[in-house]
């Protein structure tokens, strides 16, 4: 049933995002311009992905700490990349307790400074390494196009900031935080993705390398998605971080940091959801099960509470949706929420010895027995909406994944049908740039352990270095 | 065994509580004048006071939301007396991407204008309400004197911010949610309190009125500890909420507001922790048993092996203290960190058939079989200790409760030995600010089902109306 709230994903993309957002309660424009109100509907997914994600950094050694919001002018500029980097996009308070700042604070837009200039007051020896810290917070960029989740002027996330004794271990680190993101896309959102390096041009500001995961929404669009960095010696060099090495010399210690946003929410609209509202893949949905009672009898409620039990006993998650509205309402409201199975419990039904079922992600309608196993059978019923929602998203991306041997497919591509675009490039500043005069074609990542696919660079025909996937970006 | 690392709280209380913060490694003051930042010790406590209350605040119908932290000037503006209230302790944001902005931006120090600007463009029905939410977030007050935890210029909190059909409803609700932080504070935080209605003077800004949660610290200064206010239609006239109610007609709304902060861990550490370091009630400890292998024998590593993994299991949280530190420094650390419980494993007292256990609020040691239930000893003796905290907590505020009847009395009281001192009041501003010239006595809360002690205020002797609890504020 097609919702008429929403606008058809294939006729008008951008305006099917956020009849999304908003048909499903995720969120709305507040009246401070580019920022959003996360409603109930779209925090609590943000909070399911806290707890899984805070787990996994956790059982990995990581602390959660928290760094004050302002930072003095003069410590954001401690590090000159970085402030370069930043200083389009802050904002400044000037004002405090009604008089003007000695010294203007500005809003973090990161946290590197804080987190260097703390980890500069501590670090002593070797064995305070290493420090492993992360914080979950709000951080603030004066973006001047927004788009809710995507892009907004506030946003929330995480950001991991570490301190080590080796470049090794730093380095390990990097390598290990974007695995774990790696594994968060693709086991509970569901969303395949490519990882690589990032290129010296679309590095963060201040990092020595960016490790990248990249996903592919849904009109072929690319979405950078978690980024983890490796900073080596550059902030504890600015920062005068040292430490008594085993040698009983000082050394600069070597650092990492590592984020992913509220972007993700966007990341799940725009790959699983379709014209009849928001679509979660059960490993991330804060609801799974709705059980939809179909009418007062007491046959009806009976087994309603019944199921709800057993369902919920099994640590499944599921509600009834026993308010006074018909049925087909209620269809589809847990339709344009995302709940992955929908189980509808019906007088003739029962009498018939029968009760329906509902995948949210097919649509398909399955008629079982009334005193089916229930537990087994939502358990396994989750894990193929699971699964299937992971497979559709990977044949789509492989479909829309090219590889090219000279700028004019690539004009052909990005201009009808976008997508990742595999093409070598010879590591050149202007070749990089020419690719961005396609339609603002960037690159995503550079790919390490592929096989090379041409010897020439893409662009100017000379000698290939890397093979590098490029995309339009978000 | 004294901390050498931290002053007497009998002999400088101030000191001692900054002394705690330091040693037992909460929180450190940061680069960012009035702000500290939380390390991981003290971020733990918070996280795990979250998990509790969020819990509950979910189990009586509410949901999470997010706000944005910036409030437009005109926005803040709308209700007169919360701007008057918060005026002179905003910081302002008035430079956003490298220009000067139109309207000048308030970082918020709570968030009465966002959520009922949002509701106004939620709320038309009956049928739409109560809406019940709350945030988790950061708020920003401009403080002069600050103190880690108790009063910092950035703080974390939780704000709920709930909107009603009626009067009736909204009153329950402030009521419902005092109950839950006096719940909180005395079965969690193991911190008897008090609780009543705030006076004109002293209720939040924009409230109808307030009603508080007031604990005492050790050093007989009252502690703010957990407000819940209502606020009728005020907000609702000024934000413009109404609802076409069951009679069909437009009626503004009710609403009420209320938040407990990272104050919190002050708390605990003001009510509960000595000389030693900190002490912490089981039920909010984050780790809530150490166990101090002693050598490395094998029979040692098996038991402590064996012991972890018999309490991991029963979900008790602990840890084994395995570096190569020696025994002595094990337990200071154990202690000053303020773990309930400390086991020890020796290769002698095994040989014996005996293990070791040390509470750490009243330092006992006890000897027991080597095979002892371990679950069930320790389960019992959390308890034990969770009782105790508040016992002792509980007999301290008895002992510093007053009833006065003259004002020589309070003065002589304040002067020496400070505390929760009971007092007739005739309602009067001018006898409460007589009051306060005693160093600074206000009223803490109005007591309003308790008898009332005399039938003249004790100030102007004029004929009473409230028995009020007064006491010197942090």
């Amino acid at each position: 049933m097609k919702n008429k709230a929403i606008t058809s994903r294939d006729d008008d993309f951008a305006k099917w995002y956020t009849d999304v957002v908003k048909a499903a309660k995720l969120a709305t424009y507040s009246n401070v311009k580019g920022c959003i109100v996360f409603e109930p509907n779209g925090y609590a997914i943000w909070e399911k992905m806290q707890s899984i994600l805070d787990q996994k950094f956790k059982e990995t050694g990581h602390q959660n700490v928290y760094m004050p919001l302002l930072i003095p002018e003069n410590l954001m500029k401690k590090e000159g990349e970085l402030i370069d980097g930043f200083a389009p996009e802050v904002a400044w308070v000037t004002i405090g307790g009604q008089k003007k700042l000695e010294e203007k604070m500005c809003i973090r837009p990161t946290s590197e400074t804080l987190f260097s200039d703390y980890y500069s007051s501590v670090v002593k020896s070797y064995r305070d390494l290493p420090l492993k810290y992360n914080q979950w917070c709000n951080v603030l960029r004066w973006e001047k196009e927004t788009r809710p989740f995507l892009r907004s002027r506030e946003f929330l996330w995480q950001e991991g900031h570490t301190v080590h004794e080796t470049r090794e271990e730093a380095e390990q680190e990097t390598k290990m935080m974007l695995e774990i993101y790696r594994d968060f896309y693709e086991n509970y959102l569901a969303i395949p993705v490519i990882t690589g390096k990032k290129t010296e041009k679309e590095k963060f500001a201040g990092a020595e390398y960016t490790l990248t995961v990249e996903a592919l929404m849904y009109n072929g669009i690319s979405l950078q998605s978690a980024t983890s960095h490796y900073f080596g010696q550059k902030f504890s060099k600015a920062y005068d971080i040292t430490f008594l090495n085993r040698h009983n010399e000082q050394e600069y210690a070597y650092q990492t940091s590592w984020g992913t946003t509220t972007r993700m929410i966007g990341a799940l609209i725009m790959v699983h959801s379709d014209d009849k509202g928001l679509v979660l893949p059960p490993k991330i949905a804060p609801r799974q099960v709705a059980i939809v009672p179909i009418g007062n009898d007491a046959e009806v409620l009976t087994k309603t509470n019944e199921v709800y039990d057993k369902l919920k006993t099994e640590g499944i998650s599921c509600f009834v949706m026993d308010d006074d509205k018909s049925p087909g309402f209620k269809f589809a409201e847990a339709e344009v929420n995302g709940i992955p199975i929908r189980i509808e419990i019906g007088k003739r039904d029962l009498a018939d010895d029968k009760i329906t079922f509902v995948r949210r992600d097919t649509g398909e309608k399955m008629i079982e027995k009334a005193n089916i196993d229930i537990t087994t059978y939502i358990t396994k019923l989750l894990d193929d909406i699971q699964n299937n929602l992971f497979y559709r998203a990977y044949e789509r991306m492989q479909s829309l994944t090219y590889e090219c041997h000279d700028l004019k497919e690539i004009e052909d591509i990005m201009a009808n049908r976008p997508g990742f675009v595999k093409a070598m490039w010879c590591g050149n500043d202007k070749c990089e740039m020419k690719l961005k005069e396609i339609n603002g074609t960037k690159a995503r990542c550079i790919l390490e352990n592929d096989k090379m696919i041409d010897d020439k660079c893409v662009v100017c025909g000379k000698k290939a270095k890397h093979l590098v996937v490029w995309g339009i970006q978000y």
